[in-house]
Protein backbone atom coordinates (compact mmCIF):
# COMPACT_ATOMS: atom_id res chain seq x y z
CA UNK A 1 0.00 0.00 0.00
CA UNK A 2 2.33 2.81 -0.86
CA UNK A 3 -0.23 5.47 -0.53
CA UNK A 4 -0.37 4.96 2.83
CA UNK A 5 3.04 4.63 3.29
CA UNK A 6 3.40 7.77 2.02
CA UNK A 7 1.03 9.53 4.24
CA UNK A 8 3.21 7.84 7.12
CA UNK A 9 6.09 9.16 5.41
CA UNK A 10 4.70 12.63 5.39
CA UNK A 11 3.19 12.77 9.04
CA UNK A 12 6.51 11.77 10.13
CA UNK A 13 8.03 14.37 7.90
CA UNK A 14 5.64 16.92 9.61
CA UNK A 15 5.87 15.77 12.79
CA UNK A 16 10.17 16.65 12.61
CA UNK A 17 9.67 19.30 11.37
CA UNK A 18 7.12 20.81 13.74
CA UNK A 19 9.07 19.67 16.94
CA UNK A 20 12.77 20.86 15.52
CA UNK A 21 11.30 24.24 14.50
CA UNK A 22 10.27 24.84 18.16
CA UNK A 23 13.65 22.97 19.69
CA UNK A 24 15.66 25.51 17.50
CA UNK A 25 14.19 28.24 18.30
CA UNK A 26 14.63 27.64 21.88
CA UNK A 27 18.09 26.56 21.94
CA UNK A 28 19.29 28.01 18.66
CA UNK A 29 20.88 26.03 16.38
CA UNK A 30 24.14 25.00 18.30
CA UNK A 31 22.22 24.46 20.83
CA UNK A 32 19.30 21.98 19.68
CA UNK A 33 21.46 18.45 20.11
CA UNK A 34 20.59 15.50 19.21
CA UNK A 35 18.73 14.25 22.35
CA UNK A 36 17.03 17.76 22.30
CA UNK A 37 15.56 17.12 19.04
CA UNK A 38 14.40 13.80 19.93
CA UNK A 39 13.06 15.05 23.21
CA UNK A 40 11.14 17.99 20.86
CA UNK A 41 10.10 15.89 18.30
CA UNK A 42 8.69 12.60 20.09
CA UNK A 43 10.95 10.52 18.05
CA UNK A 44 14.49 8.40 18.08
CA UNK A 45 17.50 9.57 16.44
CA UNK A 46 17.74 7.24 14.06
CA UNK A 47 13.52 8.04 12.80
CA UNK A 48 14.38 11.90 12.12
CA UNK A 49 18.30 10.97 10.55
CA UNK A 50 16.08 8.58 8.47
CA UNK A 51 14.11 11.33 6.82
CA UNK A 52 16.95 14.33 7.01
CA UNK A 53 20.57 13.58 6.35
CA UNK A 54 21.93 15.59 9.17
CA UNK A 55 21.46 18.72 11.84
CA UNK A 56 21.76 20.78 8.90
CA UNK A 57 19.42 19.33 6.52
CA UNK A 58 17.13 19.68 9.10
CA UNK A 59 17.55 23.20 9.43
CA UNK A 60 17.75 24.16 6.22
CA UNK A 61 14.28 22.33 5.40
CA UNK A 62 12.58 24.49 8.28
CA UNK A 63 14.15 27.11 6.73
CA UNK A 64 12.94 26.74 3.38
CA UNK A 65 9.52 26.39 4.47
CA UNK A 66 9.16 28.92 6.16
CA UNK A 67 10.74 31.25 3.29
CA UNK A 68 7.82 29.39 1.54
CA UNK A 69 5.19 30.23 4.20
CA UNK A 70 6.40 33.73 3.98
CA UNK A 71 6.46 34.26 -0.17
CA UNK A 72 2.81 33.19 0.16
CA UNK A 73 1.61 35.64 2.54
CA UNK A 74 4.13 38.12 0.01
CA UNK A 75 1.94 36.89 -2.53
CA UNK A 76 -1.52 37.21 -1.22
CA UNK A 77 -0.37 40.65 0.76
CA UNK A 78 2.82 42.10 0.33
CA UNK A 79 6.00 41.96 2.37
CA UNK A 80 4.67 44.67 4.73
CA UNK A 81 2.22 42.40 5.83
CA UNK A 82 4.64 39.66 6.85
CA UNK A 83 6.54 42.79 8.43
CA UNK A 84 3.48 43.25 10.69
CA UNK A 85 2.34 39.53 10.99
CA UNK A 86 5.67 39.65 12.68
CA UNK A 87 5.34 42.49 15.15
CA UNK A 88 1.79 41.35 15.97
CA UNK A 89 2.34 37.79 16.40
CA UNK A 90 -0.99 37.11 14.84
CA UNK A 91 0.27 34.61 11.93
CA UNK A 92 -0.11 31.12 12.24
CA UNK A 93 3.34 30.48 13.28
CA UNK A 94 4.71 34.10 14.70
CA UNK A 95 7.77 33.45 16.68
CA UNK A 96 8.74 29.96 14.93
CA UNK A 97 9.28 33.30 11.98
CA UNK A 98 11.45 34.81 13.93
CA UNK A 99 13.28 31.87 15.51
CA UNK A 100 14.46 30.51 12.02
CA UNK A 101 14.90 33.83 10.52
CA UNK A 102 17.13 34.77 13.35
CA UNK A 103 19.24 31.62 13.05
CA UNK A 104 19.38 32.06 9.38
CA UNK A 105 20.80 35.81 9.74
CA UNK A 106 23.34 34.87 12.71
CA UNK A 107 24.63 31.77 10.60
CA UNK A 108 24.72 34.01 7.34
CA UNK A 109 27.11 36.66 9.55
CA UNK A 110 29.36 33.53 11.20
CA UNK A 111 29.14 30.56 8.13
CA UNK A 112 30.52 30.97 4.83
CA UNK A 113 29.61 27.68 3.95
CA UNK A 114 25.66 27.78 5.06
CA UNK A 115 25.88 31.22 3.27
CA UNK A 116 26.49 28.98 -0.41
CA UNK A 117 23.82 26.82 0.77
CA UNK A 118 21.09 29.22 1.55
CA UNK A 119 22.31 31.36 -1.26
CA UNK A 120 20.45 29.47 -3.18
CA UNK A 121 16.99 28.80 -1.56
CA UNK A 122 17.21 32.56 -0.46
CA UNK A 123 15.63 33.76 -3.60
CA UNK A 124 12.20 32.86 -3.16
CA UNK A 125 11.00 35.81 -1.02
CA UNK A 126 12.72 38.02 -2.95
CA UNK A 127 10.82 36.59 -6.14
CA UNK A 128 7.69 36.73 -4.27
CA UNK A 129 8.11 40.43 -3.45
CA UNK A 130 9.45 41.65 -6.54
CA UNK A 131 6.95 39.53 -8.75
CA UNK A 132 3.95 40.64 -5.65
CA UNK A 133 5.23 44.61 -6.51
CA UNK A 134 5.14 44.27 -10.62
CA UNK A 135 1.26 43.42 -9.95
CA UNK A 136 0.78 46.36 -8.02
CA UNK A 137 2.67 48.64 -9.97
CA UNK A 138 -0.09 46.90 -13.30
CA UNK A 139 -2.96 47.70 -11.35
CA UNK A 140 -1.62 51.46 -10.74
CA UNK A 141 -0.84 50.91 -6.52
CA UNK A 142 2.61 50.82 -7.02
CA UNK A 143 4.36 54.55 -7.59
CA UNK A 144 6.40 53.90 -10.28
CA UNK A 145 9.28 56.54 -10.75
CA UNK A 146 11.34 53.92 -8.88
CA UNK A 147 12.60 50.77 -10.21
CA UNK A 148 11.01 47.85 -9.02
CA UNK A 149 14.48 46.41 -8.22
CA UNK A 150 15.11 49.09 -5.98
CA UNK A 151 11.41 49.04 -4.02
CA UNK A 152 12.56 45.56 -3.39
CA UNK A 153 15.83 45.70 -1.76
CA UNK A 154 14.22 48.47 0.32
CA UNK A 155 11.22 46.32 1.55
CA UNK A 156 14.05 43.56 1.91
CA UNK A 157 16.16 45.76 3.88
CA UNK A 158 13.62 47.00 6.30
CA UNK A 159 12.46 43.25 7.16
CA UNK A 160 15.90 42.60 7.78
CA UNK A 161 15.93 45.83 10.72
CA UNK A 162 12.83 44.47 12.09
CA UNK A 163 14.21 41.22 12.31
CA UNK A 164 17.46 42.64 14.09
CA UNK A 165 15.67 44.82 16.11
CA UNK A 166 13.53 42.62 17.23
CA UNK A 167 16.26 39.52 17.58
CA UNK A 168 18.04 42.83 20.05
CA UNK A 169 14.78 42.54 22.07
CA UNK A 170 13.95 46.23 21.88
CA UNK A 171 10.65 47.75 22.31
CA UNK A 172 8.43 46.90 19.20
CA UNK A 173 5.18 48.09 20.41
CA UNK A 174 6.10 51.46 18.48
CA UNK A 175 6.76 50.32 15.19
CA UNK A 176 3.26 49.55 13.42
CA UNK A 177 3.30 53.31 12.46
CA UNK A 178 7.00 53.14 11.05
CA UNK A 179 5.26 49.93 8.84
CA UNK A 180 2.68 52.60 7.99
CA UNK A 181 4.95 54.93 6.35
CA UNK A 182 7.59 51.78 4.64
CA UNK A 183 3.89 51.01 2.76
CA UNK A 184 3.49 54.37 1.81
CA UNK A 185 6.55 54.96 0.71
CA UNK A 186 6.40 52.52 -2.43
CA UNK A 187 2.77 53.33 -3.02
CA UNK A 188 2.02 55.71 -5.66
CA UNK A 189 0.90 58.83 -4.33
CA UNK A 190 -2.40 60.59 -4.96
CA UNK A 191 -2.20 64.71 -4.78
CA UNK A 192 -1.19 64.44 -1.01
CA UNK A 193 -3.89 66.02 1.89
CA UNK A 194 -0.89 68.74 2.81
CA UNK A 195 -0.19 69.92 -0.57
CA UNK A 196 2.71 72.92 -0.65
CA UNK A 197 0.98 76.72 -0.58
CA UNK B 1 53.74 69.48 35.49
CA UNK B 2 50.11 67.89 35.27
CA UNK B 3 49.34 69.48 32.09
CA UNK B 4 51.97 67.13 30.07
CA UNK B 5 50.56 63.72 32.12
CA UNK B 6 47.42 64.19 30.94
CA UNK B 7 48.39 64.89 27.40
CA UNK B 8 50.33 61.86 27.92
CA UNK B 9 47.35 59.52 29.27
CA UNK B 10 45.01 61.26 26.49
CA UNK B 11 47.62 59.79 23.62
CA UNK B 12 47.98 56.42 25.60
CA UNK B 13 44.32 56.00 25.76
CA UNK B 14 43.80 56.74 22.17
CA UNK B 15 46.39 54.58 21.53
CA UNK B 16 44.49 52.14 23.68
CA UNK B 17 41.15 52.60 21.87
CA UNK B 18 42.49 53.01 18.13
CA UNK B 19 44.56 49.37 18.22
CA UNK B 20 41.87 47.61 20.13
CA UNK B 21 39.61 48.93 18.08
CA UNK B 22 40.83 46.95 14.89
CA UNK B 23 41.59 44.30 17.07
CA UNK B 24 37.37 44.11 18.02
CA UNK B 25 37.00 44.51 14.31
CA UNK B 26 39.24 41.66 12.95
CA UNK B 27 38.79 38.99 16.08
CA UNK B 28 35.39 39.90 17.49
CA UNK B 29 34.26 40.74 21.14
CA UNK B 30 35.36 37.41 22.09
CA UNK B 31 38.07 36.65 20.07
CA UNK B 32 39.84 39.58 21.00
CA UNK B 33 42.27 38.57 23.86
CA UNK B 34 44.30 40.30 26.08
CA UNK B 35 47.30 39.35 23.76
CA UNK B 36 45.39 40.24 20.82
CA UNK B 37 44.72 43.57 22.38
CA UNK B 38 48.66 43.87 23.61
CA UNK B 39 49.60 43.21 19.82
CA UNK B 40 46.99 45.82 18.15
CA UNK B 41 47.61 48.50 20.92
CA UNK B 42 51.88 47.58 21.05
CA UNK B 43 51.34 47.83 24.93
CA UNK B 44 51.35 45.95 28.06
CA UNK B 45 47.96 44.55 29.58
CA UNK B 46 49.04 46.46 33.15
CA UNK B 47 48.90 49.75 30.70
CA UNK B 48 45.98 48.76 28.75
CA UNK B 49 44.32 47.95 32.29
CA UNK B 50 45.30 51.18 33.85
CA UNK B 51 43.21 53.05 31.66
CA UNK B 52 40.18 50.52 31.35
CA UNK B 53 38.84 48.66 33.93
CA UNK B 54 38.12 45.32 32.01
CA UNK B 55 37.67 44.11 28.32
CA UNK B 56 33.91 45.34 28.40
CA UNK B 57 34.62 48.74 29.48
CA UNK B 58 37.25 48.93 26.46
CA UNK B 59 34.65 47.62 24.10
CA UNK B 60 32.04 49.96 25.81
CA UNK B 61 34.36 52.86 25.84
CA UNK B 62 34.71 52.26 21.96
CA UNK B 63 31.00 52.14 21.56
CA UNK B 64 30.74 54.83 22.95
CA UNK B 65 33.01 56.88 21.00
CA UNK B 66 31.52 55.76 17.57
CA UNK B 67 27.76 56.43 18.97
CA UNK B 68 29.10 60.11 19.57
CA UNK B 69 31.05 60.49 16.11
CA UNK B 70 27.80 58.90 14.47
CA UNK B 71 25.70 61.11 16.40
CA UNK B 72 27.80 64.30 15.11
CA UNK B 73 27.30 63.37 10.98
CA UNK B 74 23.88 62.77 12.31
CA UNK B 75 23.86 66.32 13.64
CA UNK B 76 25.91 67.60 10.52
CA UNK B 77 24.24 65.53 7.78
CA UNK B 78 21.39 63.41 9.07
CA UNK B 79 21.22 59.43 9.60
CA UNK B 80 21.04 58.69 5.79
CA UNK B 81 24.33 60.50 5.69
CA UNK B 82 25.81 58.05 8.23
CA UNK B 83 24.37 55.24 6.57
CA UNK B 84 25.99 56.35 3.17
CA UNK B 85 29.16 56.35 4.81
CA UNK B 86 28.59 52.89 5.81
CA UNK B 87 28.14 51.77 2.97
CA UNK B 88 30.67 53.83 0.70
CA UNK B 89 33.43 53.06 3.42
CA UNK B 90 33.50 57.00 2.96
CA UNK B 91 34.35 58.11 6.28
CA UNK B 92 36.97 58.66 8.61
CA UNK B 93 36.49 54.68 10.15
CA UNK B 94 34.11 53.15 7.90
CA UNK B 95 35.11 49.49 8.65
CA UNK B 96 35.29 50.26 12.47
CA UNK B 97 32.39 51.42 13.00
CA UNK B 98 30.33 49.02 11.19
CA UNK B 99 32.45 46.15 13.47
CA UNK B 100 31.79 47.85 16.56
CA UNK B 101 27.94 48.42 15.53
CA UNK B 102 27.77 44.91 14.67
CA UNK B 103 29.51 43.31 17.73
CA UNK B 104 26.97 45.83 19.69
CA UNK B 105 23.41 43.99 17.94
CA UNK B 106 25.12 41.01 18.60
CA UNK B 107 25.83 41.01 21.89
CA UNK B 108 22.37 43.09 22.46
CA UNK B 109 21.05 39.87 21.22
CA UNK B 110 23.07 37.40 23.24
CA UNK B 111 24.00 39.39 26.48
CA UNK B 112 21.16 40.39 28.96
CA UNK B 113 23.78 42.41 30.73
CA UNK B 114 25.43 44.05 28.11
CA UNK B 115 21.85 45.03 26.68
CA UNK B 116 21.28 46.83 30.63
CA UNK B 117 24.57 48.25 30.01
CA UNK B 118 24.31 49.28 26.63
CA UNK B 119 20.85 50.96 26.97
CA UNK B 120 22.22 54.02 28.94
CA UNK B 121 24.50 54.84 26.27
CA UNK B 122 22.53 54.22 23.52
CA UNK B 123 19.95 57.08 23.24
CA UNK B 124 22.85 59.32 22.16
CA UNK B 125 22.24 58.41 18.41
CA UNK B 126 18.55 58.68 18.61
CA UNK B 127 18.55 62.09 20.08
CA UNK B 128 20.77 63.10 17.83
CA UNK B 129 18.23 62.01 14.89
CA UNK B 130 15.49 63.92 16.73
CA UNK B 131 16.94 66.70 16.86
CA UNK B 132 18.43 66.76 13.63
CA UNK B 133 14.93 65.79 12.17
CA UNK B 134 13.20 68.39 14.20
CA UNK B 135 15.72 71.64 13.04
CA UNK B 136 14.75 70.02 9.28
CA UNK B 137 11.08 70.48 10.41
CA UNK B 138 11.42 73.55 11.10
CA UNK B 139 13.29 75.12 8.43
CA UNK B 140 10.07 73.08 5.91
CA UNK B 141 12.46 70.14 4.68
CA UNK B 142 10.57 67.29 6.94
CA UNK B 143 7.26 66.01 6.36
CA UNK B 144 4.94 67.22 8.77
CA UNK B 145 2.27 64.52 8.44
CA UNK B 146 4.10 61.57 10.31
CA UNK B 147 5.53 62.36 14.00
CA UNK B 148 8.85 62.81 14.31
CA UNK B 149 9.21 60.22 16.47
CA UNK B 150 7.93 57.75 14.18
CA UNK B 151 10.33 59.15 11.52
CA UNK B 152 13.20 58.85 13.73
CA UNK B 153 12.41 55.32 14.70
CA UNK B 154 11.93 54.54 10.53
CA UNK B 155 15.55 55.99 9.81
CA UNK B 156 16.83 53.52 13.07
CA UNK B 157 15.23 50.27 11.87
CA UNK B 158 16.75 50.85 8.44
CA UNK B 159 19.93 51.80 9.49
CA UNK B 160 19.55 48.69 11.39
CA UNK B 161 19.11 46.86 8.70
CA UNK B 162 21.69 47.93 6.61
CA UNK B 163 24.49 46.81 9.71
CA UNK B 164 22.41 43.13 9.34
CA UNK B 165 22.58 43.17 5.42
CA UNK B 166 26.18 43.96 5.69
CA UNK B 167 27.24 41.68 8.11
CA UNK B 168 25.28 38.74 6.52
CA UNK B 169 28.35 39.83 3.66
CA UNK B 170 24.74 40.46 0.70
CA UNK B 171 26.18 42.38 -1.82
CA UNK B 172 25.39 46.10 -1.05
CA UNK B 173 26.53 47.79 -4.71
CA UNK B 174 22.76 47.94 -5.61
CA UNK B 175 21.89 49.92 -2.21
CA UNK B 176 22.31 53.90 -3.33
CA UNK B 177 18.91 54.36 -4.73
CA UNK B 178 17.16 52.28 -1.78
CA UNK B 179 19.08 55.14 0.16
CA UNK B 180 17.74 57.97 -1.64
CA UNK B 181 14.14 56.45 -1.39
CA UNK B 182 14.77 56.45 2.34
CA UNK B 183 16.18 60.12 2.26
CA UNK B 184 13.03 60.91 0.00
CA UNK B 185 10.70 59.20 2.05
CA UNK B 186 10.96 61.43 5.45
CA UNK B 187 11.72 64.60 3.20
CA UNK B 188 8.44 67.05 2.55
CA UNK B 189 6.99 66.43 -0.76
CA UNK B 190 6.81 69.10 -3.34
CA UNK B 191 4.33 68.56 -5.95
CA UNK B 192 5.39 65.29 -7.39
CA UNK B 193 7.23 65.37 -10.89
CA UNK B 194 4.97 62.34 -12.34
CA UNK B 195 1.82 63.93 -10.70
CA UNK B 196 -1.51 61.50 -11.18
CA UNK B 197 -3.38 62.32 -14.56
Amino acid sequence: MPRVSQDHLDARRRQILDGSRVCFARYGYEGATVRRLEEATGLSRGAIFHHFRDKESLFLALAEEDAARMADVVAAQGLVQVMRELLSGDSEHPADWLGTRLEVSRRLRTDPEFRARWAERSQQLTLATRQRLLRQREVGNLRDDVDVDVLTSYLELVLEGLVSHLAMGLPADDLGPVLDLVEESVRRHRVRASLES
